[in-house]
């Protein structure tokens, strides 16, 4: 596994290097020093579980066959754009959120002469990912479908960050538009996709199929994707739209929701304490875990009417990883 | 032409319903309104040269053949596209440059409640293209081209504006780094491609050419933005990197150099006035009179010995309407 990682990583360098010679730009020595900079410091710093997956899901989809030099190049590289894409959207999310740090380092933006050139550098990332898929995959029977995966996802994530922006617009805090459905949607728009999906959508397209003839494939792992993300939606803190604030909107009274109308989503720890009082009287605490073990079940039973096996591995890799966060 | 603006808007309407109806993403009302203001606040509000350029262009490549409605649909298409594209980098480009005002209205993430959400807004436009690719050219034999084009496009355009912002940064006001390369440079990739090629590269594509085989008729259109921003370069106060102070650089004496280096990129009226009367003793105005109607003959050649009058005709149809300006 320490192997796996560190082949990646040296596909990192590669695809770098590559794209500090792209000829359809006339390079300064600046330019290129600041996109190194850029690259190093946004990209291969996180915990790379989604490039990862690509290379994990390809391998379970080829049944235990080895795979050439080419494929975990290529593999590699598909997981790299979703590093990417993630460096993509982390640096303009930290910027819109006024953000300090990231990974354990200041945000790329507060960075000392970076400031909102960290836009553009966002811009630069996002511009990355077509040019590795044209250098690696033109050839390739599934380059369109590549195109239009990323597209896809990247307009989905977009949109989701679009409807959390808008909910949470500052000083227009109304509680009331905070539904179980809205939380949904913004789980599984700004982060299922590109989180839970993308990684075996790019595996399933190098094993020469289709993504059409795999859409309860899609809903399960965007199913994951939401479930996952309610495990870690705690932010009460934040005014950020999270699992638990709508479920205590939608089990709570007259009384308990005036208290979190006026507790909610202030910084003093005074209100902070109320309501994690009002959480405990609901026993939301409770209510979560029915709600794991039910999501789990489901998920598991939706896995194993899947026709191929290969699949099912890949699906119970996801779950297995997301699973062991809990226990 | 006051008919071709209004079959455009006309087109504009409809992909933006479209839009607003994309099964790719669960609309709720809120965000299906933000959206519709946000196209109808930054998509349509500039002169449309560069999508009509495509429509124009496109009916002289098909040398007075009629246009089908379905063709003049799919060249506005197309043309929205860059309007979409060009939507895209001035939102994001206020963000980065603070600015105040844009086409005669506040910039976009200056309207209240909008604020930092207009970088998101910005992604968002930028995804549109796709989206509007997708669903409208997907069975065209030159879609993956479309892809391509749009792709590499934005990529040199982000370039160049990176090169733009790392050479202006904040507190390095290095005015020995502003060389004519380097501003060329900044210009072709900032301003040219998206500008000038991309809209006869739409054209082209559609009337079934492949672009590699008009390598020069890219060269072509870049030379003619670079001339276009020439004219246009006359920022002294911003410390841009300007046509005018390279060519000063270029000229002056050391005691000049000096005088430059002590009063350029200052907002003060007195270090204004200075520069330009040094402008005056270097007759830029002279110089540059004699660079305009060099640039204008050598294009004029270039454009002569293309073998296609097709080409011709879509060609002079540019120059025309860009040494119009300065008449």
């Amino acid at each position: 596994m320490a192997d796996l990682k560190s082949t990646f990583l040296k596909v990192y360098s590669v695809l770098k290097s590559e794209l500090l010679e792209d000829p359809a730009f006339e390079w300064t020595d600046d330019s290129r020093q600041w996109v190194e900079r850029m690259l190093d410091y946004n990209v291969p710093g996180g915990k790379l579980n989604r490039g990862l997956s690509v290379i994990d899901s390809y391998k379970l989809l080829k049944e235990g066959k080895e795979l050439t030099e080419e494929e975990i190049f290529l593999a590699s590289s598909l997981g790299w754009c979703i590093e990417w894409l993630q460096a993509y959207f982390l640096v303009l999310d930290d910027i819109m959120d006024n953000s300090h740090t990231r990974r354990g380092q200041p945000c790329w933006f507060r960075v000392p002469k970076v400031g909102l050139i960290a836009a553009n550098d966002g811009i630069i990332l996002r511009n990355h990912i077509p040019r590795i898929l044209r250098k690696h995959f033109r050839n390739k029977p599934y380059y369109v479908d590549l195109l239009d995966l990323f597209n896809e996802v990247e307009f989905q994530t977009a949109s989701g960050q679009m409807i959390d922006l808008i909910t949470t617009i500052e000083g227009e805090k109304d509680l009331s538009k905070y539904t179980l459905s809205l939380h949904r949607r913004i789980v599984q728009y700004k982060t299922a996709y590109y989180s839970f999906y993308l990684s075996v959508a790019c595996a399933l397209l190098m094993s020469g199929e289709q993504l059409d003839n795999h859409i309860d494939v899609k809903n399960i792992l965007v199913d994951m994707g939401i479930y996952f993300q309610v495990q870690i939606g705690t932010d009460i803190e934040d005014f950020k739209c999270s699992w638990l604030v709508v479920k205590a909107l939608e089990l709570c009274n007259e009384e308990q929701k005036k208290a979190l109308h006026e507790n909610y989503g202030k910084p003093d720890p005074a209100n902070v304490a109320k309501v994690k009082a009002l959480y405990k009287e609901l026993d939301l605490q409770g209510v979560f875990v029915e709600y794991e073990s039910k999501s789990y079940e489901k998920l598991v039973t939706s896995i194993e009417v899947h026709p191929s096996k290969a699949v099912q591995a890949v699906l119970k890799s996801f779950l297995g990883k997301i699973y062991k966060r809990q226990k």
